[in-house]
């Protein structure tokens, strides 16, 4: 007889088509979160999903109410008290499909074409929570599983988790774990299998910038007032250096500097200055000296303006010298960095700099940390060998530029670390029209799902 | 018998009550040029003003189609050769009286009050037309007129003379003239006879920077594009040192310096710092060291930003990096600066200044000259001998810093010199609710125009 590992990838192999049927009946399920035109198709999600747990032997399932969408939960506890837990994290919602017009194949049938399914939420998410349910029905089969496991799958990620939070709170106990496993964040390549080890925080802020009481005629005033358009501009010019470091006292005080180790695994990522060149069509690349554009994103903080307004801005001409300017500026933020002490060396900034013809409001809008998983984490040793296993090369880790604010919560809240991976590609057009997920890559996913389970039960 | 000058002045004090009877038949037509509501008003009040020409023995009378609203043209040429002519120029149109519950009485019903007529365009500039009117009648009434008087009153000036030049350059001969009188200047103060000698001129640009191709992720590239808005930023701080002076090459080769009688001049006018800080309510003021305010309004020119915008700058957050950023840019120009040298100035340094990570664009969108009038010219010694006689003190002779495209088009396409003045006040509540006209000043600028014909064709 077989072991359980081996016996687990048979029946994977054996069940492909029945796993990929299944995740067809998922996407057929029109769960768009944003409007309320779909309500019954985020229930109808919920209730499928909630019903598959309970057909793998799961229990306590259950559809928890939360201010907005329901969280599906179940768990698969193994009567042996040393084993560990893994705490699976996806989401049933998915992004509207409009502009209908663009797709090629009707969003919500999904359609096979050439190795790839085709259509909304193929990708992002359904495919990889379905991905996570073979790999774990496949375990099952196979005898005892080598972790307990818990499904926490939400269904507001999509317009933000606005009740996930309060969720985690209410239900820490529920909740434990050992470690979260969370699929959602993709690979850089089919042939690149990737952990993703840190994301960056943020920071959010609008300035304004007030001068004359009302607007005036710039002929009859120009020369006498701080145009306050000019005032913020200067303000905001200040706060690169001509090497793009950031001027905010103490900024990069806390900032955790990349290891020699981080930064070979950064170079080994297929993200040249090409790459990043043909991705943004910008004219030439620009940012902090002394990094590449992969550690820039990853590892370094940035200090953008989102957002500029002031004075007459339609078509034409108008003389004023306006009242007001407005920006939006944010920084994204890496460990160690904590968005309250930005907010403060921001305000220090802005009181040493802002001349006293002017007067200045700023205001805070978002905010939170970086997160950070240790690459040397068992559950991340796990992933890493299981994708070793499968892709015959060792992972590329990946410092992620974006936020994920469930991870942070999760590492706030349940004080759990997530392993970040999942098997969609930069191709998948998630979020757009003609979404797709690669189904050889998919399949090697349940495969190295079904491996960590058993590296990491050990 | 009296002299001329004597009759003229005595007529005009007998007539004081007929003069304001007619300036108020003519506030009475709600001649609003911009709405189409107001055709007929505005027809009524260009045949008032022919009917009383006229009335005055004016001949080859006619109101001129333009491709707006007619031009009033009328002249009163003495058989003798040796006459000067002048032009006196004005506008029956008048702005709109919205808000109308801020009025504290009817718009277009005259009313008296402590010596202050309030009514839509008592003062801007029916009151500054009736008076050259009544100065100019009871110089007919005393005799053969010491000049030639031709009147051009148009009905467009309150949005913007955009048929004027059109019309000046048809009927050039018809407009020949040794100077233009623009009455449309007002005074500093009832106790401040004012000529006003030099404008500013103007040019106007678009400025676009942009960025990647389309708006990014702040968080997946943030780092390694330069931000337009940032970029943006950075060219336009570039553009003042910390002196408050313009940083474009050469931008100051052209501009002619005040002499130290003009500076004395300026010195004289009651705009101190105190002054522009209540007219403005910015917490301080601002400006090109080494000249005062009024210096600087009058005699330095200048570069503002009148309009920003770029990215998201609705409420909240959204972290995108914009593709593009917009500002709206003018100088305001002196003596002898040349608009299209301005331009070729600021391409310049954009083309200097302007890194590679982004492209510009930049869009001229209006501009002309600075006009300055001799303070020597012949007519402007009449006019300051006239105030003097009448305020018992010289005129004080000002810069404006805004511009009148219409003395600067005078200039060009007549090549005739203005006179500017007026005797409006700066409380008149011009171009907003409850306008006034302060009559015992109308009465001394009425007596003062008189003794202007008679300088100026003694």
């Amino acid at each position: 007889m077989a072991d359980p590992r081996t016996a687990a990838l048979s029946y994977a192999h054996q069940n492909s088509q029945v796993f990929l049927d299944y995740l067809k009946d998922l996407v057929r399920i029109p769960s768009v979160s944003t409007s309320s035109d779909h309500a019954k198709a985020m229930k109808d999600a919920a209730e499928n999903l909630a019903n598959r747990l309970r057909g793998l032997g799961f229990t306590n399932v259950a559809l928890h109410p939360t201010g907005g969408h329901p969280v599906v939960f179940g768990e698969y506890i193994v009567n042996q008290s040393d084993r560990k837990t893994v705490l699976i994290y996806g989401h049933y919602d998915v992004q509207p499909a409009e502009p209908l017009d663009l797709w090629k194949t009707p969003p919500f049938e999904p359609t096979e074409i050439d190795g790839n399914l085709f259509g909304r939420g193929a990708s992002d998410m359904k495919g990889q929570v379905a991905a996570s349910l073979a790999a774990v029905e496949a375990v099952l089969q196979a005898g005892e599983p080598p972790v307990n496991i818990k499904f926490m799958i939400e269904g507001e990620e999509e317009i933000g988790s606005p009740n996930l939070a309060p969720f985690l709170q209410a239900n820490a106990a529920m909740l434990a774990a050992d470690v979260v496993l969370n699929p959602d964040a993709g690979m850089l390549a089919a042939d690149f299998p990737t952990l993703t080890y840190a994301l960056r925080g943020l920071a959010y802020f609008e300035l304004r910038v007030y001068g004359p009481e009302h607007d005036l005629h710039s002929g009859l005033f120009g020369g006498v007032v701080h145009n306050p358009a000019q005032a913020l501009i200067e303000l905001i010019a200040g706060m690169h250096d001509a090497d793009g470091r950031i001027q905010l006292p103490g900024y990069y005080d806390s900032v955790r500097e990349m290891s020699a180790e981080e930064r070979a695994d950064i170079a080994r990522l297929p993200m040249s200055e090409d790459f990043y060149k043909a991705q943004t069509g910008a004219p030439q690349l620009w940012g902090e000296k002394g990094f590449t554009p992969a550690e820039r994103i990853g590892g370094r903080p940035t200090l953008e303006v989102n957002g500029l307004l002031s004075g007459f801005t339609g078509k034409g001409s108008k003389t004023v010298i306006p009242s007001w300017a407005m920006a939006k500026i944010s920084m994204r933020l890496v460990p160690d960095q904590d968005p309250d002490e930005v907010h403060r060396q921001l305000v220090q900034y802005l009181e040493q700099k802002a001349p006293k013809t002017i007067r200045w409001e700023l205001t805070k809008m978002a905010g939170g940390p970086a997160s950070f998983t240790n690459p040397n984490h068992p559950a991340a040793v796990a992933m890493s060998q299981a994708m070793e296993t499968i892709w015959g090369m060792r992972p590329v880790f990946k410092r992620e530029g974006g936020s994920i604010p469930i991870v942070a919560e999760m590492q706030e809240i349940l004080g759990v670390e997530s392993v970040l991976t999942g098997f969609g590609l930069p191709e998948d057009n998630v979020h757009a029209p003609n979404e797709r997920l690669h189904l050889p890559t998919w399949y090697r996913g349940i495969d190295a799902l079904i491996h960590f389970f058993y590296n990491y039960g050990k």
